[in-house]
């Protein structure tokens, strides 16, 4: 199952709002219990990134914060703020599309999610995924133009 | 002004529901514009912290995620995505009321608001307020001993 796709879909989203392009899925047992996409902007809110609005909807699926044997899939890697709440939601397992070489807390520019002395359990596994870089890349491009339109690329 | 008092209350509201009693603040031209504390337990969500709640209501009221210029007080160091929230929202001046040496990331198991790789503009004061740690130390006796009740501590 493509579950980066998922989180892609929820990316574009964001890339119609003008807002930056992220986008994250909770999965469990194979079934997507949590979507989200960045906000940050439309809410004027600096914490509505995807991973927390995916984190919140999981949580409220599944009537508890423990998201134990959860997986994420989110196309950029996580700053600290959602780095930190992926650990204090307890996923186990997360999916990174690509790296976020300025604020990347997943080893980028910090790495809180292989730190022992912050209990974190969470697997880690890079996708390396050029759908997630390039949609970024297209939201840029885009930006420094000026020709970004609310539209579905 | 003693507005760690008032970060105080906060933390109170959160003992009153049994749970971790953390309070913040976020005070701007020294009038209060958010407030909030732990409500992990009740909202079943692991991001519903003091410090997010807090910085959601600050940036509600003043319509703007970005709080340069803001004074958080926080009664407990805040945690990676706590930290991570603070310095997404640009808050220029934090006030810490005591340390978190299980989760605490700013110096005690990580440093995230000292870190110039991460654009991290907050300037940090420690106030050491043993109101802080006691709130807490009350808060662990009781529930170690079975006795917490919901009343006004």
């Amino acid at each position: 199952m493509d579950f980066m796709k998922y989180a892609l879909i929820e990316a574009e989203k964001a890339m119609e709002a003008e807002e930056i392009p992220v986008g994250a899925i909770v999965v469990k047992d194979g079934i997507i219990i949590g979507r989200g996409y960045n906000q940050k902007e439309k809410k004027s809110n600096p914490t509505e990134h995807a991973e927390i609005i995916a984190i919140r909807e999981a949580c409220s699926n599944i009537g508890d914060w423990r998201l134990n044997g959860c997986e994420m899939y989110v196309t950029l890697e996580p700053c600290p703020m959602c780095a930190g709440a992926i650990l204090q939601s307890r996923i186990s397992r997360l999916y990174i599309g690509t790296f976020n070489k300025d604020m990347g807390a997943c080893g980028s520019v910090v790495n809180l999610v292989d730190n022992r002395r912050l209990n974190s359990f969470v697997n880690v596994i890079w996708t390396y995924d050029e759908r997630c870089s390039d949609i970024l890349k297209i939201f840029f491009h885009l930006k420094r133009n000026g020709i970004l339109q609310k539209r579905r690329l």
